[in-house]
Parts: C-alpha cells; sequence; structure tokens
C-alpha cells in the first residue's frame, strides 16, 4: 500500500496476517530507503515493526495509551499515524521529531529521549483514568536496557503495589544501545530460554498431578506450596514477585502469537508485563547481524552494502581522543579505571576495554549508580574516569553533589556530547551541564580550545588529587590540530590570553573559541582592537587574570553554548559583583531560557542569534557603551 | 561498661553473648537519655544496637568496610568507635554529627544522609579491594525503604551481575520513616512469613528425596527443574534471580542466631544478602509501639512519658499549611491529588490521605518516580500536587527538566525544608533548589513570605494551567500571622513593595523578609531611606518594578537563603546586563560556595555572615558607592 496515504492507524483493524506481513515489508523498505539519505535509529525501528503494527491493530490509539520508552523506535508508529510524508525531513530543522511529540500527532502522549520514565508515566496516566473513572489500556513499550534504570525500577515496585490494569511490553532485543548487562538482563536470558509460558503451564500441570503423593508432607505448609506452585507454573518469577502476571516470551516477529498474547493480556487484570523478544535491525543484513550497536543510530548508509557514508575527516572524535588518552594514562597508573553507563560505543572506550578487561566498568542504563561507583573506587583510593553524555549526567545531579562533590573525592567525569547535538533534540542538548554543575562546591569544571589541550586536561585531571574534575567536551571531532608528544599539567584555574587587545574582551572556552577569534577579526578589520581569552576554566576562574581585565575598564562578552541562566556568564557577573567591578560592562552570549529543538545545529545556533556577526554587534555594542561612558 | 571509656569495638571480640546483651542494654539506656536532652534518630538507633554489635564483633573495622545507608542509624557504630562522649553535642553547631562523617573516624569509610546509596559506593570499594588484591568484607547496612530507591536498585542489577564479594545486609523494620510501600515490600513480607532459611532447606530436601518417582518425565526438563529445585529449596527468590545467596531471615535482636548467619555469610563467597528483622525503636515502648514514624526523629522528650518537649506555638508548620490548603482546594476540585516519596508524615499528609484516601499516593523512597508520576498525572489532565523536600528533589533533576518542565505539564512542586534545616546538616540543607531550578525554561519558582501569602500560591498552584509551578517553603512554623478566609490567585511574576525607600533597595523573598525588614529599621533610624520589596516570584522576575528600581539608580541588595552561584542574585545582575543597567550597583547575600554543616541555624548564619548586622553592613556601602558614582 501507499504508505504516505496512510492517516490513522484505523485501516489495520481489517487486516489480515498475511496482509500485515506485507505490510512490515512496505514499512521496512520505507525504513531502509529513508534513512540510508537522513540517518536515524534504525536498528531499533525494524525491531519493533510487528510489534507496533500488532499494537495499533489490537489497541486504539489514543484513546488507548501507547508510550515509547527512549521513543527513538517510534518511527513505525510515527508512519502509522499519518506521518510516512514527513520523513524525508527526519531529524532536521522544524522537520519530524526522532521521539514521540506531542505538537506532532494526538497518538504522541508522551514525549521520551531519556531511558526508563514510561513506567512512572504509564503509572501516572492509570491513575488518571481509574479515578476519572474512564476505560482505557495503557502500553508502555520498555527495552530490556531501559528497564535497568533506576526509575524504572522505581516505578515497577509501585505498579506492583497498587495493581492498577496496564500492560508492560518488555520489547527485549538484548541491546539496548550497546550489548546489555546486569543481573536484570541474566534474568531474561533465563526467561528467554525457559521457552513459552504455556509450553511450561502444561507440562508442569502434569507433574503436579503427580505430586499428591507426597501430599501428606506438604499439608502442613500449604502455603509456602502454593507459592512453591506458582514458581513451577510461572517463569517470570521476578516479575510475578512485583505484583506483575508475567506473560511470554513471545516472538515479536511472529503476528499470530504477538496478536494472541496481546488478546491475553487485554483480558488480565492487573500489570501484566508481556515480554517480547525482538531483533534489532530485523529485516536487514547489515543492521540486523550488528552485535555492538554500530546500527543503533547511523548517519547516511549505501543500502546494498551498509557502508556509512561519512565525511572525510582528519581529526579524531573528541570521545576517541578522551578515552584514548585515559587509555594511555592507564598503561602508568594501575588505577585508572572507566565506567560507562551503557556508552562503551559512544564513548569510545571499546579499546581500553580490551586492554584493560578488568578494569572497565559498562554499569548499563544506570547514571546514578554509575557516579556513585566511581565514587566508591575513589573512596578506595582508585582514580575512577566516568565517561558520560552531558545530557544524561542530569540523571545524577544528586549523586554528583551529595556523593562525589561533598565528599571531595577524586572522580574524573568526562562530560561528553556538552553543548548543541542537534539531530536528537531536546531531550539531548548538552546545555544544561555548566549552570547545574557550577553551584557545587569543590568540583573544578573545565572545556578544552582543542584536542591537544583536551589531552593534558585529561593528564590533569587524572594527576589531580584534590577532588573531582570534569571535562566538557563536544559531540564530533577535534580540529586536527598538532598534538604534544608529552602529556602536561595545566594549572587549574588558569586561563589563556589567545589574542591581545584594548577595546573589548571576549571570554569564551571549547568549541565556541574559533567562533570567538573569527568575530575578533572581522573586528580588527575594522579598526577595533579585540582581546580573546580561552576561559578554559569555568569553575574556579583566573581571578587574576579577570580582575586585570576588569581593571582594564574593558567591556566583556562571553561566549558559552550552554544556558545562560545560571552559566558561566553569570560567574563573570557574580565575580564582578563581588569584587566591586560594579561599573564593569559585560554582555553575554549562550543559549536563551527555551528548549531547543532538533535541527543542523548551525541553523539552531542561527535561530537563537549564536553566530559571529551576532557576537560582531554585541562587540560593537559594549565597546561603544564603554566609550560612551568614559 | 563505661560506654565513655570505648576507644574501639576490639574490646566486643572477647565478649560472650551474656556480656553482650548488658551491653545492648547499657547502650540503649544511653540512647534514650542522650537523646532526650538532644534529640535525635532515636527509633532507627534503638532498632539496629545488637545487628552493629554483632557486626563489630563479627568483623574488624575499618579494613572490613561498614557503610550506612542514609546514615542516621550510625549511633551505636559511633559508641563502639570512640564517640560516646561527644552525644551532649550530637547534631550542633561543630558537635557529632547525626550521620556518618568521614573526619570524625577512620571507621566512618563513607557518608550519607541521602537513602540508597550504600550499594553503589559498597560496589565502588568491592572492585578497588579486588584490583587491589586486598582482602576484606564489605558490609553496607541499608534498609527496606531504602531499597526501594531507583540507584539501590540499579546497584543491585550490577552487583549481582559482576558477583563481587560483598555481604549486603538488609535491616528490614518495615518501616523507612513512615511505613514501607511497594511491591518490594511485599516481597519481603513473604519472605518474612516464609520462616528461616534452614528450616525451608531441610524440609524441601526431603521432598525433593520423593521426586525421583516422577524422574523420567522429568528427565528432558533438566535445566527447567534445577531451577525449581532452586525455587523449591531457597526463598528468597527475588534476590537469587538477581544473583545473590539469600540468607535468612533472622532475627535481628537475636545475638545467636545473627552471629551464626554473619559467619556464614563470610564463607559464602560472590554477593550475599542477609534478611535482618529488626524493630524500630526497640527496647523503648513509646518508641516501639509507634506505627506511623512519630519516633524515626524526633526532638527533646521526657524519658518516663515519651511526651514530647516542644517550645510553645500558635503558628501552624509550613508543611501543614500547605497540605491543608491542598485538602481545601481538593474537595472543590476533584482533579487534585497528592504524591509523595515516603514522606507522608513529614508533609503533613496524613489529613488528606485519611478524606481522600483515593487520591493519595505515597510511592516510597523513589524521588524520580515521584516526580514522572506527578507529570503522567498532569498528562491527563489531573492537578498532581508533589510533596517533596527540597534536598530530595535534587534526585529528579532530571525528571523535573526533562518531564515535566520540557512537557510544559502543570504540576504543582511544594518544595518542603527550603533553606538551612539545622541538625540534619549538609547533606539536607535545602539551599540548591533555587540554582538548580531557575534554568529549567517553563518552570514558574516562588516563595511566600507568610503562610496567608503561602495558602493564596497553593490556591494560585493549583488554579495555574500553563506549566509546572513550584513553592519554596521553609522548615518548621509559620509566623502566626492573621489568615485571609477567601484564597485568591497572586498574578504570576508580580512582586510587592513592603516598604518605600530611595537610597537602597532590598529584593528578597520569604523566611529572609524579616531580616530585611529588621536592617531597613535600623537604617531609618540611622537617616537612610530603604525599600524592601518582597520578590516572592524568583522565577519569572517582576521585570517591570525590577527596571523601574534600576532606573532609579537604588543600588540593591539580594538576599537569600540558598547559594549565591546561578541564584536569585544573579537572575538580577543577569537582568541587569542583559537590560542594559549595567552600571547598576547590585550586591548579594547568600550561602557560599562550600557545605555547610550541622548545627543550630542561627549560628550557621553567623558563621556565614548571614544576619541583620551583615545585611546593614552591606546596605550602608552599597549606598555608598551610588553616592560616591553620583
Amino acid at each position: 500500500m501507499d504508505l504516505l496515504s496512510i492517516k490513522d492507524p484505523s485501516f489495520l483493524k481489517k487486516m489480515d496476517i498475511s496482509e500485515l506481513e506485507i505490510l512490515s515489508k512496505e514499512i521496512r523498505d520505507f525504513l531502509i530507503e529513508k534513512l540510508s539519505i537522513t540517518g536515524g535509529h534504525i536498528g531499533p525501528n525494524l525491531g519493533v515493526v510487528e510489534l507496533t503494527i500488532a499494537l495499533h491493530k489490537e489497541f486504539n490509539s489514543p484513546q488507548d495509551k501507547i508510550i515509547w520508552d527512549v521513543g527513538h523506535q517510534s518511527y513505525v508508529h510515527k508512519i502509522l499515524t499519518g506521518r510516512a510524508c514527513e520523513f524525508d525531513t527526519l531529524r532536521k530543522h522544524k522537520g519530524l521529531c526522532g521521539f514521540p511529540k506531542r505538537a506532532e500527532s494526538e497518538h504522541d502522549v508522551w514525549e521520551t529521549g531519556h531511558s526508563s520514565t514510561s513506567l512512572s508515566a504509564a503509572m501516572g496516566m492509570a491513575i488518571a483514568r481509574d479515578l476519572k473513572k474512564e476505560k482505557n489500556f495503557i502500553l508502555p513499550v520498555i527495552g530490556d536496557g531501559a528497564l535497568t534504570g533506576g526509575m524504572a525500577l522505581e516505578a515497577l515496585n509501585h505498579i506492583g503495589s497498587e495493581k492498577k490494569d496496564m500492560i508492560v511490553i518488555l520489547n527485549d532485543n538484548e541491546m539496548s544501545i550497546a550489548p546489555n548487562v546486569g543481573a536484570l538482563h541474566n534474568v531474561l536470558g533465563r526467561l528467554r530460554t525457559a521457552g513459552k509460558y504455556n509450553w511450561a503451564k502444561d507440562e508442569l500441570e502434569q507433574l503436579l498431578k503427580k505430586i499428591p503423593a507426597v501430599g501428606g508432607k506438604l499439608a502442613a505448609t500449604a502455603e509456602r506450596i502454593k507459592d512453591t506452585v506458582k514458581y513451577l507454573l510461572v517463569s517470570g518469577m521476578f516479575f510475578e514477585e512485583l505484583g506483575f502476571t508475567y506473560l511470554g516470551p513471545v516472538d515479536g516477529h511472529d503476528y499470530e502469537a504477538l496478536i494472541e498474547q496481546l488478546r491475553y493480556a487485554k483480558k488480565t487484570s492487573g500489570p501484566v508485563l508481556l515480554h517480547v523478544i525482538t531483533k534489532k535491525g530485523k529485516g536487514y543484513h547489515p543492521a540486523e547481524s550488528d552485535t555492538i550497536g554500530t546500527w543503533h543510530g547511523t548517519g547516511p548508509y549505501k543500502i546494498e552494502t551498509g557502508a556509512f557514508v561519512k565525511p572525510a575527516t582528519a581529526a579524531p572524535s573528541w570521545s576517541s581522543l578522551v578515552s584514548e588518552t585515559v587509555r594511555r594514562m592507564a598503561r602508568e597508573d594501575e588505577r585508572i579505571v572507566a565506567v560507562t553507563p551503557a556508552m562503551p560505543v559512544g564513548s569510545k572506550l571499546e579499546s581500553f576495554a580490551k586492554e584493560f578487561p578488568d578494569r572497565m566498568f559498562d554499569v548499563g542504563i544506570a547514571e546514578q549508580h554509575a557516579v556513585t561507583v566511581s565514587a566508591g573506587l575513589a573512596a578506595q583510593d582508585m582514580k575512577p574516569f566516568l565517561a558520560i553524555y552531558s545530557t544524561f549526567l542530569q540523571r545524577a545531579y544528586d549523586q554528583m553533589l551529595h556523593d562525589v562533590c561533598r565528599q571531595n573525592l577524586n572522580v574524573f567525569i568526562g562530560i561528553d556530547r556538552s553543548g548543541l547535538v542537534g539531530a536528537d533534540g531536546e531531550t539531548h542538548q548538552g546545555v544544561f551541564d555548566i549552570a547545574f554543575l557550577r553551584h557545587m562546591p569543590n568540583l573544578v569544571l573545565m572545556m578544552p580550545k582543542d584536542e591537544n589541550e583536551g589531552q593534558h586536561m585529561v593528564y590533569t585531571s587524572l594527576t589531580y588529587n584534590d577532588g573531582p574534575i570534569a571535562m566538557r567536551f563536544a559531540r564530533g571531532n577535534g580540529l586536527g590540530v598538532p598534538m604534544d608528544e608529552e602529556l602536561k599539567s595545566i594549572p587549574i584555574g588558569t586561563w589563556e590570553v589567545l589574542r591581545e587587545g584594548t577595546d573589548a574582551c571576549i571570554l569564551t572556552f571549547g568549541t565556541t573559541i574559533g567562533m570567538a577569534l573569527k568575530a575578533a577579526d572581522i573586528l580588527v578589520k575594522q579598526g577595533y582592537s579585540i582581546k580573546v581569552v580561552n576561559a578554559r576554566f569555568i569553575k574556579p576562574l583566573d581571578e587574576d587574570m579577570l580582575s586585570e581585565i576588569f581593571r582594564s575598564k574593558m567591556p566583556v562578552l562571553t561566549i558559552e553554548e550552554a544556558v545562560l541562566q545560571g552559566g558561566f556568564g553569570s560567574a563573570i557577573l557574580e565575580f564582578a559583583a563581588e569584587r566591586g567591578f560594579s561599573s564593569a560592562v559585560i554582555d553575554r552570549m549562550g543559549i536563551p531560557d527555551q528548549f531547543i529543538e532538533h535541527g543542523e545545529v548551525d541553523k539552531l545556533l542561527e535561530e537563537i542569534h549564536f553566530t559571529v556577526d551576532d557576537a560582531v554587534k554585541k562587540l560593537k555594542s559594549i565597546t561603544m557603551k564603554k566609550q560612551k561612558r568614559a
């Protein structure tokens, strides 16, 4: 059928299984083709084609609430709810969002991006439904990886005890972004091999019939035996213990089985967990045979070969620069260990893991634990390197504050994907970290101007013994600068003058240094004299240099690819106010007080007036102000 | 024995059980007496007397690491490690901390305060031990309440899969602060009634001997049956499924049983979970018979009667003012529901729960889930009131940002215990909330000057339909002001002039308004004219009033009982810089960049120069600056 003509999923009701199978093929071909050009989360979506179709066939969205955990697997849902025609704009500026988006469709009842939120949302909706005496089905779809996130477990605990009607679809593909880890993963593994629920039920009912022979002995412990029977009957004891009816496992690519189980789940009261086994990348060989997560989310690729279409670049990625420097240092210092919450591939820790398998800890999607396990390591004199994305560090705010900073422990936090990340959009922009870390006592926070300074900052961090130290770095590649052979330490709280000048001073760090230098160039050509400072330590500030700048009466422009409220620019305002430089002229460029949607980073920056031209304008304006006052 | 003479726990090694029992009695008497004067966490500590003694007898602290989750149950540990003589200063300024404190003793290997961190810390320490090839026991002691915190579950998942040697002591008293809730609580309930491990083991081994009669049938499913046998043998399947060896349950007040199980645990490799049943308040009748949590933490009391010694106050507590106003409004609006993460008593929600049992949700120690379940409720047009302490909201930073603010959902967050809390100390001071909330787009954040304004703010919040709205309020009681009968809405973003003046302007809100008015009084007597503004909206600011103030060239002093970095004062600096009031004189009073320890709030404030006198000095100084410039 013509996927572009789909308005809503009602057409599915009349389709038989053979028609559904044809539709699955059409959707897979559509996704493989479209994503080969736009890029996107191909693996997760190919894995849930049948599951999504079956859900929309058996239930009535949006009255029934389908909640996609994480949400990168919602493309099939988007096609079935009338958005196929927008796939050319997927993850582009003003285009189709890669995650559920309430503004896009009434079928997107809950927005996600970060993992493990769906069960809490579902519980809230179930309570609301029951209080309002409405009737509908609530269907969170959560991966086995997301299930290990603490808040998902908190929600399981609450749902299981309140006994609300809800059908949790556990989409078990043995991977989240990387292969999953942890004890829960092992539980699921046992369930997968234990075979079908019905099989167990029949076989064991036969067995139970023979047990009365020893009944005399058992009579005294009837209650215990009732439990035992349950153990024998049901393979999903872990979930049953938590108050769920466990159904499955069922093959997530077998319509007949899926629909049968969904119908059974519909008739079951209380919380149900339906264990669905799917294959990530199903139906596209390169994605299906991926074992480490390369095909989780990709850029453009050639359909025939599965080769990625990447712009040639000489420079290494920031993630790889950092991880490789940590690996180099780990050869000299046995205390260095690496911790990642489920991002060994994204954080480029594969080589570290290979060289130091005993010193590498992928703790699964569990950011809170990742931070505090690092604190525990540091409390015993190890040197943990915690590799974590800026946006996911948000999950461990309290652990950073209460466990790491308060105890002043030597944890090195590598904050990856800081700044705008682009296509993943508002749930993933790494723009809050400065504002939420800057007020944590004891923390050193820095950002390097290039990968050479970056490697020295890694060295600085892993040789620093006075408490926690964090380095932000951007998504993507470095600048391709020459690299020093020997690593050296950068004195804490020291900035670097990149260019001298007298009319105005730009304070910035990291990726925006290029922009600052360009703006200065333009102004110099117009006869201005602009000082540019690499303010590489966001905390502590270089107070000596800053005082000198303020004493010189130079107006100051701060530039940061991060939120303005409470950010680096505010630190400069605070310093000026505290030290009595109250006549200082300070202007700030940064992310305004709004969430920044998905799209190409340059377009996003343009939209929020964060370009070289904007910097030039601001510099001219503050320079004039200063002249006026003088 | 003389408890004051104890230097370290080594003396326990030679004691027999009857001597230990005498010691238990002495420690209980000591605690009951000391805490009757100082107040403190009496219930939790009376419950772990035998457990703490047994741990220190059987293990060698500090080589063996005892990690107290939450940490308010560490008093007995403090007595046994040489700190009995300091109990007169418990929780007082510069006195003994109510939580483990590394600076106090080498036996305090990990600092706590917030719940559910011990397992992650223990895992970090276990990894460090094994990498360093050291031999020691790692013993996190965690309550059944703390176990439901997401990060504890994340840690269980990691520990269970890595199979590190560790003995988790599950201190199960069926209560954390309030009675526990949730499915895990039900799991533990079943375990408690299932009886002793050994009992089950013996009985079921007998049963298994009779099973070969049906062996033919079973041979084909040998693996499945192996699991079944395990189900039959072990009652703690939930923990066994996660990779732990489950031991217990054991009576935590029976030395013989406790020591036997600890010795067994010592000999067991891999992670062990020893389920210990204790009674909160054990040995002191008023505390032991408490069923709702009144005796969890108390002020001074009369030993004979258990009557609390409370200063007489006419004013209601802030918590009660807020919850009672919510209750009043809930009678008119069926959409209003209350959510609390395990704090129904502290948040004074008992009456609400009694009147609206179906609309009250205690989700257990699960702050992340509490926030997102509220978001889920709001997504379905309910009006959730989330009652949460400032310090615990830190645990749900990302849920506030990613789920509530990003989706702009109508959640009313009542932020209790904002500002310094005093005796609980640095883990509990509610001083970070402004800095970590102010940069969240869409959020309204406010703080009332008195309980009358407070009730109107509750009304404002529950009738507001444009997104999330949060109200901070202090620990303790209101001012006893007259209360309006009718509730009314306060226009969002409007401040209130409390006193006109022309020389300088104080901007402040909440509890510090009293201080501002006193400082103004003093200065007025000295011939100054001081304006005082109730800046009740921290976000959004009253931009009109603020512009007017800056246009008048009045110097401004901001006062906030919260961290200065990124706080309210910074918002004022940001506004002045953005709107071109760059010659404005602004000074800020607040909490400096350090953790504030425990102690009486007035002494703490004095120490950080946050008094009426300090405000007077600052006002004089900025007034002079302004005059100089003019």
